[in-house]
């Protein structure tokens, strides 16, 4: 089965502006990526990256302006909907993770994000389709449901923390050693617990 | 294994109280505890609830005033380390949740919450002692390693999901359909999408 991983790489990771620069973003971006990769890789995946723009990672890059729906929904026709997905912001992912992800044998596997996304999925379904907008989530186990799938979740933190916005990056601290955590490590960012809230912030 | 769900039975959840009254406060915790002692029970557990003010629920009720790590480690000194805490604002959880929390065979079983806490816990070893102040996940990987205790984890975004905020509502609304997903739907709480980001607002 083809698995993708979808990337911007224009202007990646706007929410975090805020405490990185353009190029700071762009590079933690690619350090995210590359735990992702390394992550799929240890379970015995070939992965393949399809990004926006032209990124570094040691995996083959197709570079394809396409939005995410009509790219994704693209690659599930041409595969007659064997296609799993899964997004390039998830610096958590351990081989065991994505093990996880491929075990249950239902038509669709849907990974929920905290707050409503759709975090990875793995379709079985010639029928099934994605629709990003909004609380994907809800959206797609609807359109699984609709297709006809079989439809199970798969209940992972690990695969749950997509990094999108500066609270996101304490769990990056918290939870791994990757590329990730180290590009923040070097970039001066650390561990703040501040009235029973942890946070990572730059010394 | 005595299994143990402490909750603040007195002014339960403060950092709700922008979009909830103190009354409803104190009715949303006991829905939540609701759906984790259902969900305990399901796995074929007999939990007992240790609260700082009497509060509604089917489980056996213990007032104790003191603080949360005075109490938990007294009972585990009392038990050998043999104790398992499940937090009580943890609605999400379902029984096969549960199950995994109890299947690793290590001295110590951690559950990370989302942003550095401890929302469950499984001791077998006799010197483990709890910190919930701060980064406690961080804590209690030391305080097992230093107790010389096997240490695990649980990588489940259900155990992980405490509901402390306005932000974490939507997740009860989209991953729930008990009594704390009840009680929000009565309250007039729906999902509301708006740039992307989904919260629970009331209509």
């Amino acid at each position: 089965m083809q698995l993708v991983v979808p990337v911007s790489g224009s202007d990646p990771k706007t929410r975090l502006s805020a405490v990185l620069t353009p190029a700071e973003r762009r590079e933690f971006t690619e350090a995210m990526l590359a735990d992702v990769l390394s992550a799929l890789r240890g379970a015995g995946h070939s992965p393949s990256v399809v990004a926006t723009a032209p990124v570094a990672c040691a995996a083959p890059v197709t570079v394809d302006e396409r939005g995410l729906d009509e790219l994704i929904n693209a690659l599930l026709a041409e595969a007659d909907g064997e296609l799993a997905v899964v997004m390039a912001d998830l610096p958590l992912l351990r081989p065991s993770t994505v093990e996880a992800l491929f075990e249950p044998d239902a038509g669709v596997v849907l990974v929920p994000g905290i707050g409503g996304g759709t975090n990875a999925f793995v379709s079985r379904h010639p029928a099934f389709r994605v629709d990003y907008h909004g609380a994907s989530i809800r959206d797609h186990r609807r359109n699984a449901r609709e297709a006809g799938a079989s439809v199970t979740e798969v209940d992972s933190r690990r695969l749950a923390t997509d990094v999108d916005e500066p609270k996101d990056l304490a769990e990056v601290l918290l939870h791994s050693d990757g590329a990730a955590a180290d590009w923040l490590r070097d970039a001066g960012f650390e561990l703040v617990v501040d009235d029973g809230r942890v946070t990572a912030e730059r010394a």
